[in-house]
């Protein structure tokens, strides 16, 4: 029924260019040292995105050593990228320092930003339009006699654009002319808006195609500020721009970059143009959800396609269709990028939403057994004392089973002690934590003590050191996240916290939830019920809940 | 230099319309108390948002109490709207039990909602075609004698329209017919792209304009699967909807709806449409903060406009450029919405960043003084070791007037114990947190022990009964958010943790950091930066650290 503008190529193959190591790495609270950017790098290549940004070598140290531990652990497929900007008015390109280190890095392909905007070139770089063109040409050209291949950035091309088009458009014309192979129109601010892209990116077509004499390769690079990053990058494809900067999850200065998990399979499953190989799509969730662990954000659960809510269902009927028929409330198949349907529990959970988890526990539960009311009620009655089973699917099983009795019992607890002190010791401090629990195990009690970097780490030490003799499989668990949050912010640290925790095996991940006004209460019911479900994982294989 | 499509409005004001408190309260771990509802109404209300969608009166016992409740305590300008479905098969209107709470409600305008798609006429409603334009015409006829204004939301209206055109403008023709005032397309699924959403609407709006015979009114919704939801609205208003439905920081279902915070900006002052008075537009990033904390969820400091990323400057060069010509990094005014510019602290700090913090926290710092450089060395040693600063303006501040010698020392920490233990008390439970701390103020030493609801508490306790004769401006103190994060989750409960602590005295929050292996001692840390940044606070009056 609806066609979209036919795309420039037959094939409708796109360049996907990634940009996290590099603009990814300007957002507020991300960091990464060596050895994060060279498992995102191996990540994407294996994600099969051909151009990979590494850094702005010279810029800062870590880049220079990144580009080299690289050539130990080359890349399978993509071509690493080396970002730097035009040399600096007034002084040859050959003669500029800061061109060393990139050529040092020893990529086949360079990234080169340069200026669109007059407003920039006078008032950033303080020098003449002229000296600008001149700055871009030679550094091209340079760049080229030492056998390098060139993409050229150009960096706030929108408003540039919109300010004078004359001067924007000949910015590029001298990039072109100078051996760039392709033009990028950046939206550095982040401001511009879909219907003014996908025009400009068609005028600078018209006007340059018949400029170059062959076929125009260019590139969009878009950032979120307006809310428009994904939107944006598409129009200007649709517009006939065949590389698309992006990066893992959107990250970036400020507002974030354009989402290449958004932008891969809109493009791919929506419009039909070539990204990434159908089976590597599949890797697109697993690939967000991995870099977000390396560069320690939380996930998004929210993203589009790659989220853990992307295709979770909270209301009753609503979830009743979706079983019946997917498309009816799905906007593609979860499958084709490697997420999953979810079924949701909350306090709007109506009796076919649990009937649906329990089969996706593997557990039998009709409409008819009269246990499922008991189960809604005291799901209900959690929540409102502040658990919250969305995020803690773990918990929310072992809660199923226990109602439905069901719930194997590995051990009984009968209570704990802990104590920290911290006091000075000469001119330092000395600090200690202690723990004791008592547990019944097969009728025996066990008391152990066990000292820890902290108190909750004791009490999983000791705890451990009791169960461990009765449960071996227990040495693999280990923590894998730990978040911590206060439910009512007016009651001060007096509030209730509520921890989630998430376990693993090393292969699976497992999610429970502990509440009390007390952290180490909290964290204590929910350190117990991470071990308890994980022992059960061991025996009955693998569970719906964890994660892969 | 860029025209978009003309509007057709030649006024260009548009109608907004909120759904936070419905389609928003389906967001995944978002659960809405009654008096959390009439907060979030009143806020929508003094934004002067037009329409705010209340909920489904029926559908939960809690929406029929909140329009009760509501009646009590009158918006002053907003139209408060009840939501529901057009009536059941098989029976009229008049006798579907479903209606009479939504009219109980007694809202002046409902919206119905009703399906446009025959495949979720066939296979959701399990009736047929003409039974599901029956159902849609006399449901809105019966409302129409009830004195009701009737708003139609058209659902999966992209989709529907896809599949059969004609029939899902039968649909549009049946409601406009039966006299609902406002047509509303909604991309129910969240997977429509703008192309094809403006194409749609304009079609929508040519053929049934005809039909109309008068100014017909169109309204859009949409989501976020597809991470388009805003772009969508926008380029729909571009083809001719006036009304517009979305949710304060984009709450809703899945990836959520069309966030009002982006677009109201997005419409107001880059295309000149009128969406709430100039004067109420400031408030909106005060708006989204407040109805994030109301919902209790940590606000996305990367939200366009309204984030607190969103116009904060990372890169030495760039935070130089920015502080010369703000138009040359931003696209628009932060203050025209109610934020502001930020530089951020980070280990990519450059002096450039240490100097411009300095000034807004009111401190004199040139380039020239030579502690400038243990500044950012100590700053870059804090950071190795998991202190973040960027989210902990307050400990940082602390920090700069510590290395110029400028820091007050309002007490001398001594050391301090915490023990806590849980057994059993009979059936059930017995937990108890005790803390002991030493202290020296005026050179005087304090010990004082108090106990409380758990480690934390009972530390905070120890230390106010400690200071508070010597501070009594301490009393209005008090935690309002802490967060907790491990920082390398491979080392289990033995992790580091980073504490982030937000107090408030009522008028202004600030935020200090703590980190360490111990839970405790990391939230002690934060404790006591947080009070020392308190005491600070009082003596200079506002600090520019502290957000008001």
């Amino acid at each position: 029924m609806y066609p979209v503008t036919t795309p420039v190529l037959p094939d409708r193959s796109l360049w996907m260019y990634d940009t996290t190591l590099r603009d990814g790495a300007q957002r507020e609270g991300l960091a990464l040292s060596i050895d994060d950017k060279l498992r995102i790098a191996h990540q994407l290549d294996e994600l099969g995105v051909p151009f990979i940004e590494g850094g702005w070598p010279g810029a800062n140290p870590k880049d220079v050593q990144f580009f080299w531990q690289l050539k130990e652990e080359p890349l399978q497929q993509a071509q690493m990228v080396a970002f730097c900007s035009t040399r600096r008015p007034g002084r040859p390109a050959a003669e500029d320092t800061m061109l060393q280190p990139i050529l040092s890095a020893g990529t086949e392909w360079i990234t080169l930003f340069g200026k669109s905007w007059d407003l920039h070139v006078i008032e950033g770089l303080k020098t003449s339009l002229d000296e600008n063109l001149a700055m871009i040409g030679d550094t091209i050209e340079f760049l080229r006699q030492q056998g390098r291949r060139v993409i050229y950035d150009a960096e706030h091309w929108f408003d540039g654009y919109k300010a004078d088009p004359t001067y924007a458009l000949a910015t590029l014309k001298t990039a072109l002319g100078a051996g760039a192979e392709w033009l990028v129109l950046c939206d550095t601010n982040g401001g511009a808006l879909p219907p003014e892209v996908a025009d400009i990116v068609g005028q600078v077509r018209t006007q340059l195609t018949q400029e170059a004499g062959s076929p125009l390769a260019l590139g969009i690079h878009t950032h979120n500020d307006g809310a428009m990053a994904v939107a944006n990058a598409l129009v200007a494809v649709t517009a006939g721009a065949t590389m698309v900067q992006g990066t893992i999850n959107g990250y970036g200065e400020r507002c974030g970059n354009a989402d290449l998990c958004a932008l891969i399979p809109n493009l791919q499953l929506k419009l039909g143009y070539h990204c990434i190989p159908p089976q590597q799509l599949t890797k697109l969730t697993e690939t967000s959800r991995l870099i977000s662990e390396v560069v320690n954000l939380a996930p998004n659960d929210h993203a589009p396609f790659v989220g853990r809510s992307a295709f979770a269902h909270k209301g009753g009927i609503h979830v009743s269709a979706v079983e019946r028929n997917p498309l009816t409330y799905e906007h593609i198949q979860p499958e084709l990028i490697g997420n999953h349907r979810r079924i949701v529990i909350s306090d709007q959970a109506g009796l076919s939403n649990v009937l649906s988890k329990a089969r996706s526990f593997g557990i039998e539960l009709t409409k008819q057994n009269p246990r499922c009311r008991d189960l809604l009620d005291q799901l209900k009655a959690l929540e409102r004392k502040g658990y919250q089973f969305e995020a803690a699917e773990a918990s929310f099983e072992l809660l199923m089973r226990q109602v439905l009795g069901q719930r194997q019992y590995y051990f009984e607890l009968q209570g704990f002690q802990v104590h920290c002190d911290r006091m000075p010791d000469g001119d330092d401090w000395r600090s200690h934590s202690l723990a004791t629990v008592k547990v019944k195990i097969n009728g025996q009690t066990i008391l152990e003590a066990a000292e820890g970097n902290g108190p909750v780490a004791a009490l999983d030490q000791a705890l451990r050191k009791a169960l461990l003799n009765f449960y071996p499989a227990m040495a693999r668990f280990y923590l894998s996240d730990y978040k911590v949050r206060i439910l009512d912010s007016t009651a001060g640290t007096a509030a209730k916290t509520r921890v989630l925790l998430e376990s693993s095996d090393g292969h699976q991940r497992w999610t429970t939830v502990g509440v009390s006004t007390n952290i180490i209460e909290a964290s204590y019911q929910a350190v117990v019920e991470g071990l308890e479900y994980g022992l059960m994982l061991q025996e009955t294989g693998t569970a719906q809940t964890a994660s892969p």
